[in-house]
């Protein structure tokens, strides 16, 4: 929480200066000037200032909903039209400048359609600070760094924003969960779990869209940014096997879907209410997102309670022309115009794209939609710059005054490095090999990620301050003389050619550092991988180096998990850690964890499956659960049958630990009906068991963070069972040796109970045992349940006929994927 | 043949000015000068000049041998290991310098490790003629034209020798058939029909390693270049459902193997006598093929003769890095040093990559290799090297004194223009759209084609003079004032964001050209295309245009076909023509066809199958016949059991013609035994039937070349038959309307007969029908065989046991396709 405090006092700090403010709208002449949209005491009155309660910001809502609504009036039907695209023109002649909605910050401010980084070198606003990517945040297991994280990203965006830089609308983060290996934007979430995933990203959100992280908006009048969870949802799969993410029809059962498609965007809309989602390019179950009035309004806007009831400044998205896709590839309208007005009509306030401004005039024409539905979405649009100031004036909003100053700031620049040390995983350790001391050594440095640079960012970045890789840090710490470097095979092509340098590097060393793995070369949007082997040629070179005799570690690098099982089982290779994208200051943090400056303690957010795990699980197959009679094993900790190479939430460290586990309600039993009785929140499935208290000792000799992962176990709700459920996490810092801490984990109803078929929530009586880290675990706890099994959440049924709207007037033969999605459940099973 | 004549004519003409030749052995001092490698004299009193008669070329190969020999008889065996690699070190103390064995020519010469362009812009070898891709020269079925290229390409790759900027090895043509849509290299190969890519290759091997072509060198003595046909054998996959083109396992019959997969490298070695082979990454029937010693043996050395007995010039290089292969990923051999000595001892002489340079001597201290293996490849190379003059006087070598004035002429230039006007094809022409006349018209120029520049040249290409894309031609064409620009969307991410100027260009045009398809961000070396339709995005761009109600064309580009029925059924297309890759001039040629100023008569060099075939054609099912029980519908145009979009060989034409069919032996019946008495070729497949006289006659009022593509068809030998097979083929130029012309074809036994399951080649009595053009055919002749079925070459089988010599070092788990090659047949078949 540290961190989050020196943040809020930085930005207190800075003085008021107003930036100059061309691409915000013109509210002291011109025709705006009288329209309410203007009138910043509208709302005023109707605030309570003194508490962020409920009511107070249900108040600041309905306001921004008549100041939008005074705005949409006198717009023409053909300036409501012209507005519903990511590039908005704005309405000229009203002084309403245009507006780019698309900006991105997924790690950081980054290169897209709203942000402009300046392109002198060091000059203001030409670079941004580059944190880790989600998959290594996610290997923190640490909410409060996230927080951070999120924060400083928000600040760096207010800040280009004001400089005429960036939107004030970001979208990020992407919540899908990391379902199947090969996904090539699995890089971009924090892991596989979707407990993980919602508490990961309720931190997230609040840094992001700041919760009173700044004088004078105590009361989150202001929003800091809008956030747009994204890709809603069963999102994650690129191409595989002639499936395209622009067509594919993800069939997912009622209970997966709840249970694990869903969670993370309940936590974005729900408890979060984060103030954008996008909807995605797949269908689900036969309907193209962007088109699903059911997913969009019943199971967003109602089920989840997001909107409150009517358009109130909360918007979806679509990604960039998924409304195209509902008419080609999807062909579930029948028309461009139909497609449109499906997707507007059932909820996608904005197109990323231009199938809106293009079509909905026809739609409009054919009466497909009428002008309340162009008024639903932009009510909900403007309403959200409302929010954002937009329409105030700069001098009564303390973002408006960030500046340069506040971009890439020392403290950001700590931070990132700290992230990337928090998100290394130690996977292998023979005889202490780790931490080496590498004074007076010459050390190789080798393989493809050794002089990485954007490398480390992973996708989605900006322009870094700088990019410090694994030799740039060697070399600082050692001295150029001391480090002999040679790139090697990389994901690619062969190049043999180039492998004479690493032998004499080899041949000249004390130590080798071998730093390989994937890149976006080989995983990235548009792009799954087919195989989840290290290439041939890296452990060809891998394996000749551990030949040597000579201390070798290997540091395995990229998003998506490669099977080092070959490394793991190698005794020449003393270490193997993984480190994701670290970002900025990546070959700093490894170097650092590798000499024994910094500890590690993350742990993987996701299965390392063996290499020959996809050979039987075709990625369009959406299912969790093993299914032996066509030799599926199974997705994810909780489901897959078979031996992981490493499991989720595996992490060594250079200490041990012993661990102790006591609830705060000392109780072995629990009554479900009391438990509800005496519960004051919202909703049931946040009611609170209890907490767990975890007591934590360094047994060791070196000071230490320590990652406490909480697992449950137990035979209860609708067989089959999960073998294990993360149901709390949180981390702490520098435990010293012979020292000992505590951790408070919370645990409520909603993680203990089970997803039933019909997709409701259900608590269960039985027994349940609390395990506290991977197998064997360091600590236990059982409790029981007593009581009847009691719904917890009733899921909204998604209408009997879903299919889609007929074919459409594209001839025959226009595009077929290789494997359609009849076939998604049957592939070749490997052997 | 004009071309050719014209091409030796400029050649002669130039004046023997000696480059200077650094780059070349030090002959005239220091150690070489006393050694018989530099003795020019030593083969002279040999060889006849007066004629080129297999003694004569015999002769000079015997001369060349001693020559080699000679100079690695003072290499010490370490040096010897040094020099087989790509990137040869030479032997300084010898004066013999370093040598780079890579350079390539695929399509002109291209950028490569041998190959350097200079820098300044314009400057002296700062380019060179960059023709189609060979998917585009193929489709010209003009092979007097291939071997005009080609002799270009030889030529300009003389001049950068010359100068120092490329070595005198081209690893070019790349002649495996193109065997499955999806192959991201067929755009590299002339088509998917062995007969068409045997005939194709022994054409333009004539022109690259040149025969006789300059006042000087009548009689073979030198090789103008070495060429490299590659990739032997069975290489046509890149990267498909887990199978990478490293490790894939090609399981062949014997009959597919010697029936599709070899003939074009029988052309290559057997008649073509080509300097070099490649040997390629995969493994056919258990064994990676730069350790196949039956196939680089037997049949390579062996069966096709290619080298006459003992080393003599003749030489296999491996793909890069498939010597390493051979032990990561395929695992064949079970240490490094196995893998290495296996492929030398295979008959694998260079290694592109450096695991033999690595490797050869641990195996050599092991005693998996002697001298002998040594000293037989080593004596290969240097017998290629000493025949390209490379160790002899620079004047005395016609070849040597070629320079930048013969790099990119006006006949080369003319030329580019040339074979892409010959290789555009004609699918769609309602009601005589085209040629369109666009004086004064205002013209829209769409698509993510229109403006291409390399896109044009596919890959393996090298700086091009000019790269003239489609909106330069209209711009030189009408003015820059009556040409709207926009691109659209590509293949890959979608943009509609960028479609606004399309509707504004369709608006404001009087005719719309779309240019659109794939490239090579979709199909190229490493991926394999997994979808053969238009993207949604395309169709939809061209289905709004079609409604336009305004002469619409569309041109489709890329090398791999895409099912362009949407645009063959959509009214509102005019027409539709296919260009492929066209190379520097593509612009103007497909403008120049649009506008009649070129008449199209290229015809598909590939079958253009429906969208939703390769949904039942696993990639690594390399069969070519139907197989029912698995719903498995064939390859090719020869035994594919469904309805092609567009038919291999189809082609329309701006005019229309009448053929008859006559036999030179005027005869019904021919009696085998007499065929093959009387035969005088070497063999036996070579023996002529006949010549078939084709007469032709346009019949239209457009001038116009024609492709005359012979099939034929008849049901004798083993069942199945094909549906009908390629025979012969030619093309005759420029007949004007009402004119006349006629072409022969030669007709051979080989041709006629066919491949059991043992792979013998066997002449077949029965009723034979020769069928002029694709369905119905434009004229028909009949005749029998008559006699016994007569073996025309016996296949010499592979040893019964072929499968890996055992597991390896690697550890468990290092390395899984997703599909091994066991279940190769097994795969989802679509709806």
């Amino acid at each position: 929480m540290a961190r989050s405090t020196v943040l809020v006092a930085s930005i207190a700090a800075i003085s008021c200066t107003v930036l100059a403010a061309s691409n915000f709208p013109n509210c002291t002449s011109g025709p705006l000037t009288n329209n309410s949209v203007c009138d910043t005491s509208l709302g005023e009155q109707d605030i309570e200032f003194s508490s962020r309660s409920n009511r107070g910001l249900a108040d600041v809502r309905k306001d921004a909903v008549s100041r939008a609504r005074a705005l949409i009036s006198i717009f023409t039907t053909t300036e409501k039209i012209n507005a519903t695209i990511s590039t908005s023109p704005g309405v000229p002649r009203l002084g309403l400048p245009s507006y780019q909605w698309w900006s991105e910050g997924l790690h950081g401010v980054a290169t897209s359609p709203g942000v402009s980084f300046s392109s002198g070198n060091g000059s203001d606003f030409s670079y941004s600070t580059s944190f880790p990517q989600p998959i290594t945040l996610g290997a923190t297991f640490d909410d409060d760094l996230v927080h951070a994280v999120a924060s400083i990203i928000s600040t760096e965006a207010r800040a280009f924003s004001n400089a005429g830089r960036a939107g004030l609308d970001f979208w990020t983060p992407n919540i899908n969960p990391f379902r199947d290996p090969r996904w090539g934007r699995g890089q971009e979430t924090p892991g596989e779990d979707p407990y993980h995933l919602s508490s990961y990203v309720k931190s997230l959100l609040a840094g992001l869209e700041g919760t009173g992280d700044v004088e004078g908006n105590e009361n989150g009048k202001y929003k800091k940014v809008v956030s747009t969870c994204k890709h809603f949802a069963g999102y994650d799969l690129e191409s595989w096997n002639g499936n395209y993410r622009y067509q594919f029809d993800a069939s997912i059962s009622t209970q997966d879907l709840v249970e694990y498609y869903l969670p993370s965007f309940q936590a974005c809309a729900r408890d979060a209410k984060v103030g954008a989602f996008m909807c995605s390019y797949n269908a689900v179950n036969g309907v193209p997102t962007c088109a699903d009035s059911w997913l969009l309004n019943d199971v967003l806007r109602g089920h989840w309670n997001w909107t409150g009831g009517d358009s109130d400044g909360f918007w979806v998205t679509s990604d960039c022309d998924a409304v195209q896709n509902i008419f080609l590839p999807h062909r579930w309208a029948p028309t461009r115009e139909a497609a449109a007005a499906a997707a507007l009509t059932a909820g996608t306030d904005l197109n990323c794209g231009t199938y809106y401004s293009h079509h909905l005039q026809g739609a409009y024409d054919q009466g497909l939609i009428n002008e309340t539905d162009l008024d639903t979405a932009l009510t909900r649009l403007y309403a959200s710059l409302v929010k954002l100031g937009y329409f105030d004036p700069a001098d009564s909003q303390p973002y408006r005054s960030l500046g340069w100053d506040n971009v890439s700031t020392p403290q950001a620049q700590q931070l990132a490095y700290t992230a990337a040390v928090e998100g290394t995983v130690l996977l292998k350790n023979d005889n202490s090999t780790l931490p080496l001391n590498l004074d007076g050594k010459t050390v190789a440095v080798l393989g493809d990620w050794a002089a990485a640079t954007t490398q480390m960012q992973g996708n989605y970045y900006g322009k870094a301050p700088y990019l410090h890789s694994p030799l740039y840090a060697a070399q600082q710490l050692l001295g150029t003389d001391s480090v002999i470097y040679s790139s090697g095979p990389g994901y690619g092509d062969p190049t043999t050619g180039d492998w004479d340098t690493i032998w004499e590097a080899v041949d000249a060393a004390d130590v080798i550092l071998y730093f390989g793995g994937i890149d976006t070369s080989t995983e990235s949007e548009g792009m799954d991988r087919v195989n989840i082997g290290w290439t041939g040629m890296q452990l060809d070179v891998i394996g000749e180096i551990a030949k040597s005799g000579k201390p070798t570690v290997v540091v395995q690098l990229g998003g998506g998990q490669l099977d080092s099982s070959p490394i793991a089982n190698n005794p020449g290779v003393g270490a193997l850690l993984w480190a994701g994208y670290p970002g900025q200051d990546g070959g700093v943090a490894i170097l650092d964890v590798i000499t024994g400056k910094q500890a590690p303690a993350g742990r993987l957010p996701l299965t390392q499956y063996p290499a020959d795990y996809i050979g039987s699980v075709p990625m369009t197959n959406m299912a969790l659960r093993p299914d032996a009679s066509i030799g599926f094993p199974g997705r994810t900790y909780r489901w897959y049958d078979g031996n992981a190479v490493f499991e989720f939430g595996y992490g060594l460290h250079y200490t041990s630990f012993a661990a102790d586990l006591s609830l705060s309600a000392p109780a072995s039993s629990f009554d479900i009906s009391s438990l509800i009785a005496n519960c004051t929140e919202e909703y049931l499935d946040l009611c609170p068991l209890s907490s767990v208290l975890v007591s934590i000792t360094n047994t060791g000799n070196v000071t230490s963070d320590y990652s406490a992962l909480l697992f449950l176990k137990g035979q209860f709700g609708p067989e089959p069972y999960p073998l294990k459920t993360l149901v709390s996490y949180g981390r702490v810092h520098n435990i010293t040796s012979s020292g000992a801490t505590q951790i408070d984990l919370k645990l409520n109803l909603g993680s203990l109970s089970r997803v039933e078929e019909n997709g409701n929530r259900v608590l269960y009586p039985g027994s349940y045992s609390l395990v506290l880290d991977v197998e064997p675990g360091l600590a236990n706890l059982n409790f029981t349940l007593e009581g009847v099994a009691t719904i917890l959440d009733e899921w909204p049924t998604a209408p009997a006929n879903r299919t889609g709207s007929g074919t459409t007037e594209v001839p025959e033969g226009y595009f077929v994927g290789g494997y359609g999605s009849e076939d998604s459940g049957q592939v070749p099973l490997g052997s």
